[in-house]
């Protein structure tokens, strides 16, 4: 029965990912030991070494993931069509991030965005790492530059101001909201999606003039 | 003569300081050894443990100071009068903290944001530290507040939004374009500026209709 096989196997490697993400959103990479993890995921080190040779592909494994999360989540945001408002868009990157991770903490409040902290700290160490965040970046700004295109075309925006740089502003707001979350606790994402349409709202005084 | 004594160890302790800020923000505060900021700061073990007693006086110093920045440079730009808009008040928040910090590195590339983003990781795992944190974000908001109360009895922006929830949006700008210029690199200020101004400028669809 080598499927069930493979299922347990995958299910074993889950465990001892989500309880390493616990310990790494709690207390970082570097303060976390392996006794931590093998404590948190309640397993041997045998059992725990079999999966991964020790905490640098631990860290690896979970910075990888958290990227390829953040990174999807900004993309299927992107995806909406018709392209929706910067409130929603931000509101529905946020959503992705933060909810259906379920095995992440015990308690309501998302453990990811204080992993994103954390991923952050560490690809300023790691090149390998650093490069992986790059791309990503590279590769989601593409999909929020055509839909502030969009706005622009639409004449919803003025058009003199590099679409790039919108783009880049709107990815920063939910990236510090994200930080906000992580360092104050469980803000609503409706407090940020109520801020940008107020800043929307304000229009632009020189075509007031 | 006691005074030219106490700015000697003034400078002595400014000195420290400032290599081990190098040395965290390169490589994070729990990989980073006493080692290394002797090395840094050219100073023996004698010379640096006559100031602090580990690192983790050091780190608290650091994680002092940076907040303290942080907490001034929202402060301050808050204070100009009159209140100026959403963009030119990010862009001077993001001036005081990235600028006039020269001691800190060697290349023109601020590293503060990268001191911020590893400070954020620290607070998360130490509760002293994480409530200087919180305790700056209250100080900090309540200037923010009004400035955006002043928008609205301006008539400048929907008043019909807590003007908490749009102050904590224009926080989280700042903080998110410090993130992506710790993680990406040098990006200009103008940038979010820029990105601000063209947000603000898209206007009330509501109050189009």
């Amino acid at each position: 029965m080598p499927r069930v096989s493979q299922e347990r196997l995958d299910a074993r490697r889950r465990q001892i990912l989500d309880a390493a993400a616990r310990c790494f959103a709690r207390n970082g990479f570097h303060a976390t030991s392996m006794q931590d993890v093998l404590k948190e995921a309640d397993l041997s080190a045998g059992a725990v070494y079999r999966y991964f040779t020790g905490k640098e592909e631990l860290i690896a494994a979970i910075v990888g993931e958290v990227l390829d999360r953040v990174r999807g989540a900004f993309e299927e945001a992107a995806a909406q069509s018709p392209p929706p408002p910067p409130d929603v868009l931000i509101g529905a990157v946020l959503r992705r991030i933060l909810h259906g991770q379920p095995s992440l903490g015990e308690t309501e409040e998302s453990l990811y965005p204080r992993l994103m902290v954390q991923v952050w700290g560490e690809t300023l160490r790691n090149p390998e790492l650093h490069a992986i965040l790059v791309e990503g970046f590279v590769t989601v700004r593409q999909p929020w530059v055509r839909i502030v295109e969009g706005y622009q075309d639409a004449g919803m925006m003025r058009a003199d101001i590099p679409a790039l740089s919108v783009a880049r502003t709107m990815v920063a707001l939910a990236q510090g909201f994200a930080a906000q979350y992580a360092l104050f606790g469980d803000v609503p994402i409706q407090v940020v999606e109520l801020g940008v349409k107020a800043l929307t709202s304000m229009g632009d005084p020189e075509a007031r003039d």
